[in-house]
């Protein structure tokens, strides 16, 4: 993880803290903990983080920005469908703005596009600060990848199912047992939490592989690089970003990412999920169009399942599919781990 | 084709007056043969396009554009690979755009994004128009696609295999014999030819299936789209643009388009193409994950075959692939909409 200087942070959230839309703020309160003052929505206020989000313990959450004096920096906690500020937001963004606060987003609708958002961040000497924004303009070449340099990417049923999560747990197990892993954020979230990354749903649609290759290129003197996987193969909105990244990073595993219980696109209710193994090999058969990679075990998101029925869905799932299978918040990472550390040794062997 | 009023292009192709590179002057040159004057490209001069392209007949190559005195547009005639203006060529643009010329481009480096030629442009009075330039920020829905609107959609083995020529003459005979089919544009060219359409490959990537999705919609009253396509799903660099086109189109029949004696990827001889009969496969099972759809005609380039070869070409592939084969230029577009005109009833039967 880079280490930048400590901001303190209000992430908003107003009407959306709940863990699904809300997702930039419970990863940054998980992963970015010692930033974060507060959570901003008069709808939650006087509640915690970690009474509604299951994370972040006792940071309050407050009704306005008056209750978070020493806050400096205003974050916007949510990754909507779309991308788009809310517009009731706006006059929040203005009165951080006016607080002299700097203003963080990842959304699509760029802050630096909003004339008022600009005039006022210039009188008081503010930055606005779009994760999202870039100017990648080069494409892949397929050349000059090691297999020495392991990479894992996860990949997904769907968008909203965990995969940032699981790169990033993968990637810390790794660490822990003594081994070089490196993250490898292509998310608003994901680069957030990093420090670094490419925000892959945002580059022009020739260059999503491209600037996929080049964080790998740039990377390869790691051992492990986990690179973390957008949307899913059968999102009717976002395949694409999906396809153009499996082909920029040629993983040589893959680790299947789904949300027990769910049984519908995410925000799309009249598509229903592809069933997993279907996807497995279509995983399969679209990342062997570059080279060869399997899918090498499952991340299951369970927060929707008591403990028993999470210990029933996972035996499950691996029996059907055979592979190990985890939900990492339940039961770490080990099991992915061990599966990257078992492919490993094929390929520089 | 929309109708606009007739320009005088002199169509920029220095260096690159081939058809690989310069697909974008020869279809300028075969779809729009009236607004052309000359083609510049001082390698070529004396010659006539007919002679150096095999279309534009009498058209002249010249060295400079005082040999041009009537133009008033100077049209970048290149779709190179990565999309950026030839540094080379800036001298050119300028000299157009000094001697009141409007510039159009279809390139990813922007012609306004030149702070020399939009001051120059600014000076004379003169636009610069940069055709990919978009500001697309739409998602998908997959809801209100109708079934009594037949949508086609070119697919390739690779890119520059001339699918947007497949898809035209496709539109132009369901035309011809009384029906009512619309090209849908989807690049630079296309575009250029038919007056409206999307830049897919160059929209942000979140929004490759929703800008084509909002086309189809806007287009339901005709009763065949012949949709362009991109890329191949197997293109190392733009099988993003492939499927999120894909995706966004939901195709209820794919045309297959290939260059006959090709065996790499067009630009990237280290990549081997995949086979034919794997693709339609691949196609369809990508396709398939939104809606029912398959190949159901091949598009033939056989422009480095002679006419013997060409035919024993075209039935062993129509053979091995049980499907109608042609190449649009040699034999019309008969059997492919033939084919199209046989999926029809199966859809509002």
């Amino acid at each position: 993880m880079t280490d930048q200087l400590l901001r303190r942070i209000v992430l908003l959230t107003q009407g959306n803290t709940e863990p699904i839309t809300g997702k930039t703020a419970v990863s940054v309160l998980r992963y970015r903990p010692d930033e974060v003052v507060a959570l901003l929505d008069s709808e939650e206020a006087g509640k915690t983080a970690g009474a509604v989000l299951h994370v972040g313990g006792e940071t309050p959450i407050v009704a306005t920005l008056d209750e978070a004096p020493s806050a400096d920096t205003l974050m916007i906690g949510i990754a909507p469908s779309g991308g788009k500020i809310p517009p009731a937001w706006k006059p929040i963004i203005l009165q951080a703005i006016g607080r002299g606060m700097n203003v963080v987003s990842g959304l699509h609708d760029f802050l630096v596009n909003d004339p008022d958002f600009v005039a006022a961040a210039k009188q008081q000497g503010v930055e606005l600060v779009d994760v999202r924004k870039n100017n990648e303009r080069d494409v892949s070449n397929l050349r000059d990848l090691r297999d020495d340099c392991v990479r894992i990417h996860t990949v997904g049923q769907d968008c909203c199912v965990g995969k940032m999560v699981v790169s990033l747990e993968i990637a810390r197990t790794l660490n822990e047992r003594g081994r070089d892993a490196k993250f490898i954020a292509t998310g608003q979230t994901g680069i957030l939490v990093e420090g670094d990354g490419c925000p892959i749903d945002c580059v022009v649609a020739d260059f999503i592989s491209g600037s996929t290759e080049k964080m790998i290129l740039a990377n390869q003197h790691h051992e492990f690089l986990v690179v973390e996987g957008q949307g899913s193969l059968a999102h009717p909105r976002y395949s694409g970003v999906t396809l153009g990244l499996l082909h920029g990073c040629v993983p040589h595993g893959m680790i299947m990412c789904y949300e027990a219980g769910r049984t519908a696109v995410h925000g799309m209710d009249h598509v229903p999920l592809q069933p997993l193994a279907h996807l497995v090999k279509v995983y399969e058969q679209m990342a062997n169009l570059m080279g060869p990679s399997r899918v090498i075990g499952v991340g299951m998101n369970s927060r929707r399942l008591g403990p028993d029925e999470a210990e029933a869905e996972r035996e499950k799932v691996s029996s059907e599919l055979g592979l190990p299978v985890c939900d990492v918040f339940r039961h770490g990472a080990d099991v992915l781990a061990d599966a990257v550390l078992q492919l490993a040794p094929t390929l520089v062997g």
